[in-house]
């Protein structure tokens, strides 16, 4: 049960958002821009980014609603999923994207770990300034989406079923949506 | 030296920001309505609650300019600031405030790290589930803002009297401020 009284049946970062719609704003805002905004990154490769410090933060919803959309981006690949939040280093990614995701994976454990050397490595493998902002940035940015959907113990669905659904409506129609048509959609 | 190139002068998260415009909207806009909307948490209380989790995460900016909006909110009390951080427990701030510090701090370890138990403490003081959804998503957002100034290695002024006209800036003029006016003041 989430921690306060929340719609039911509104899976994940729906439910505090349908709670809170002005602060769900300028969350949805970001994310259309990280994840889906012009970008020398692919949509796929920041969604994986997205996945891969989801899964380090142990955030079911997040790590499994954005490894689908990355899985559609990807034409259904979700054993790449699978195996980058397992070991990305052997997964099938640039090398370019092994020097991101662990750039990622150290802003995950904190600020500071970040060090001029894993800079230095994404930019020996052809990551530009605004790379490794992104990469950075949506890091970030998911230690918080994952903190506010475990912070309130929202409620995950299990079903993969909904979320490939899921993946392939974020993937095709954005960030930036309705609240009325998600608490309309409650369940589904 | 901050990883990426960031224009000189410009302290803490403002390098970033001038460097990513795009982001930076809906980054204050998210500000703007978590410490200075609208809200029965007092903006005082809510910047000792980015103060206290920018500490927990060791930002000196984040904690510094969040520290100085809070002693500016309270009239210059610098020192119940230097109190909270080092133990809000026996801080004088009042027993609700004690409970929600306990549930920020639980957020910046971890979403999962919050309990029933520390939301039950924060509601028989008092809290509504507002306060409580507020608190975890101000905790949230802080462990972001955070990540995203010490992982690009950010610059931060050392001087206090800096952090205090920022303070009062950012205390009477909020978030949502014209990123022109801050590259042009840069150093100042």
């Amino acid at each position: 049960m989430a921690h306060i009284k929340l719609q039911e049946g509104v899976p994940g970062i729906m439910g505090p958002m349908l709670f809170s719609p002005a602060t769900a704003n300028p969350l949805n805002e970001l994310a259309e821009i990280l994840l889906r905004g012009a970008n020398t990154l692919t949509p796929a490769e920041r969604e994986m980014i997205a996945t891969y410090v989801s899964a380090q933060n142990d955030c079911y919803f997040c790590q499994t609603v954005h490894g689908a959309v990355a899985a559609h981006h990807l034409g259904g690949n979700e054993k790449l999923i699978e195996d980058l939040k397992r070991d990305f280093a052997t997964a099938a990614v640039s090398d370019k994207m092994k020097a991101l995701l662990a750039i990622a994976g150290q802003v995950q454990k904190g600020g500071k770990q970040v060090t001029a050397d894993d800079v230095d490595r994404a930019r020996a493998q052809g990551a530009t300034d605004q790379e490794i902002h992104d990469t950075v940035l949506i890091a970030a940015a998911f230690c918080m989406y994952n903190r506010y959907v475990d912070g309130l113990a929202t409620w995950a669905p299990k079903e993969p079923k909904v979320y490939r659904a899921t993946g392939k409506r974020l993937a095709e129609q954005g960030y930036v949506m309705s609240l009325e048509n998600v608490a309309a959609g409650a369940g589904g």
